[in-house]
């Protein structure tokens, strides 16, 4: 697909957005960026957006659960929403979450631009806590407002530091008592579209700038606790350790076995605590958490059994123990295949580069599935919900390395704009 | 050996140190104590060994370094020192390092209540930062003070908050740019005795209270970074990963293995860092730390050779780098084998249920190795130096299990007072 923009709309003029939050929640450290849910950088960016909507002609509200939405024309209900999130995971890229909420506001520019008159209404939403990387469980905003998270629940998760997810929202103004399903929201939207980065290497082996979404991945994530006897490094014979820092290591090499054996699995530690954490000290605890995927919810589930019984194994080997605590999980997800085919319609029927090519032409827009959670995976079991993919060149996604094009971003922006226009 | 308190000493009275400072530096997750060089807890402890000293008529000065002596009579050179640290590992137990400076004030009080004049000058060392929990390096107070360090270096150490040694200390109220060699300290301190809870499991099969040391292992620290590629844990498939957690997992295991094949050899990994940390996210870097120790410092350096090459394959199968630096270096040490002797006859010579024992008595005083490091084994290289062990019956030490009866404390106490004793 490669569509020009239309007169007057430029490659400088859109996307300027993604500039202009360019350096909101730098992460010095780990490099990209560390936008968590309800902290300093994430409330400026939403006060950006808040900002940049109005300047647009939208009306702006916050509904029960912290999502922001941004009108375009008359609230109501069975409408055309689009939007995404705009935190991060620790060190995350600039990418994921804001330029599906830079193309839903460009989109709606070009729109207005064209003096476009949508029949039903229109609103950008913008989710709260897409990552889970402050409370550990991902799409809150989404879970919340869908009730797939009990609120009681919700509001008791913590931070690192010990601050709950009720104390979080109040600090920005949310009455943490109103948090749950909210059917009055749900009931506004009559569909939901998704623009979002390409997160693995799909785009690029297709040569293409954009993809409709298939399905998601079913995901969970569960807490390995593995509890040993911490002593001193120098003064403990080799033969008289229990260390739970050696039982953790062999679980994640056998956890990471477990997936590679069948194709399609996936299983990644990436966060790992060890307490006490000195240098000098054999652990007495040590956390890792596991995040394990696979296309169906079978598959995961024998994944999880799978890696349960060597993680037990592996422990008991060390003279460990270990306890296994499911934190989160989603079933896979199936975009609503009307809706998936209608975006794949409206986006061929102007593909190829004459720009007269239609669903047979000789550039079909791939139809890909994803090994990522979105809340539009979230609000699938509710409405009508499809995802449209911007090609990422590195196939590298929750690091400062992920990256899109400015032309692939354009092209992305103009897929949304006939998205919408085909749906308003 | 069994030695009753002299008229008048109760248990109640002696020791009562450890009871005044039992709430400072309590660490809630971890359990046992969190009192870290320059940090509140340990400044607290600091204030509060300062005040005991001047009630007990002692002389306080701190040293270029931090260190902190109290004066039992006029300063010279020459002296006879005891002391240990108030500084803990993260999560440690109550006495590794609190007692030996709670029993020397003790022994010192002993020696005050039944009239004892010293020939030599006496005082207690209260030595900064021992266990290297907060910058890194173990017994920076006396490595400072014996020009182990290059104050430049340490003074460039950080914390894992980024604060530098020399800002920690300046808010302390230390002069930074004095850190370094004091050679006029050292020129105070003519033997130097550590009484230091026994952190193994030597003095339980022995049956003994108390006992005297005869050397350090070898140890030292090495910082390893493994380097990989950070991704997404949905969308990357396990063939595409570059994961450095699973190299340091392999790592791990291998370290243990290459202590475990040898006796004596001691290899821990009890910190780890994993980059960017999040739950949903493939780490793009993993650092551990890790504590290698033996007898001599070839087994040492064989041990870590050995480690480095069973390292590099591991992080290599994995696609992955590693960089491997060292941190600290401690050779072995042998204690003054003649204030070794002194000491060992000076217990023995009172040991023995009738206290009539001599040095062929029934019940000879131990002398044993020590896998841990101490302040006691850098000076041991400048001046002659000694180590006194009380019992710990878990055998546990690093960790709240850590444990002494006050019955054990108390013949330490009385152990301490009959080498001042002697020495003076």
């Amino acid at each position: 697909m490669t569509v020009s923009p239309p007169t007057g709309a430029t490659a400088h003029g859109l996307l300027a957005g993604l500039d202009e939050i360019r350096g909101v929640g730098r992460d010095a450290r780990r490099g990209g960026y560390s936008r968590h849910a309800w902290q300093p950088a994430e409330l400026e960016l939403r006060d950006w957006f808040v900002e940049r909507a109005v300047r647009q002609g939208l009306d702006v509200d916050v509904d029960r659960n912290g999502n922001i939405w941004a009108w375009w024309g008359a609230r109501g209900d069975n409408a055309v929403v689009t939007g995404s999130h705009l935190d991060s995971v620790p060190g995350g890229g600039a990418y994921d979450g804001p330029l599906g909420v830079v193309s839903a506001l460009d989109a709606i520019a070009r729109l207005q631009a064209t003096g476009f008159v949508p029949t039903r209404p229109c609103a950008i939403l913008v989710f709260a806590e897409e990552e889970g990387s402050r409370f550990g469980i991902a799409c809150l905003g989404s879970r919340l407002m869908t009730g797939a998270i009990d609120p009681d629940r919700a509001r008791a998760l913590t931070d690192s530091d010990g601050i709950s997810l009720a104390e979080a929202v109040s600090n920005a103004g949310i009455d943490a008592s109103s948090l749950g399903e909210d059917a009055a929201a749900l009931a506004r939207i009559g569909v939901f579209v998704e623009l979002h980065v390409e997160q693995g290497r799909g785009l690029i082996d297709l040569a293409s700038p954009v993809a409709v979404a298939s399905s998601i991945l079913a995901h969970g994530r569960w807490k390995l606790l593995f509890t040993g006897e911490g002593n001193h490094a120098g003064a403990t014979r080799m033969q008289d350790r229990r260390d739970p820092m050696v039982a953790a290591a062999r679980s994640i090499v056998e956890i990471r076995d477990a997936a590679a054996a069948s194709e399609g699995l996936r299983a990644t530690i990436g966060r790992i605590d060890a307490v006490p954490g000195g240098t000098n000290v054999i652990s007495s605890t040590v956390s890792t958490w596991l995040d394990a995927r696979a296309v169906t919810d079978a598959e995961t589930s024998a994944l999880v059994a799978d890696i349960t019984a060597r993680v037990t194994d592996a422990a008991a080997a060390e003279g460990c123990g270990v306890v296994i605590a499911q934190e989160s999980w989603s079933g896979s997800v199936s975009f609503d295949p009307a809706l998936r085919d209608r975006l794949v319609g409206a986006l061929s029927g102007t593909s190829g580069p004459s720009g007269t090519g239609g669903p047979s032409g000789t550039l079909p827009i791939p139809v890909l599935p994803t090994g990522a959670g979105h809340d539009a995976g979230v609000l699938a079991s509710r409405v009508p919900t499809a995802m449209v993919f911007v090609r990422n060149p590195t196939g590298v996604s929750h690091s400062p390395q992920e990256f899109a094009s400015l032309d692939d971003c354009l092209e992305g922006v103009v897929a949304l704009e006939r998205v919408l226009r085909d749906l308003l």
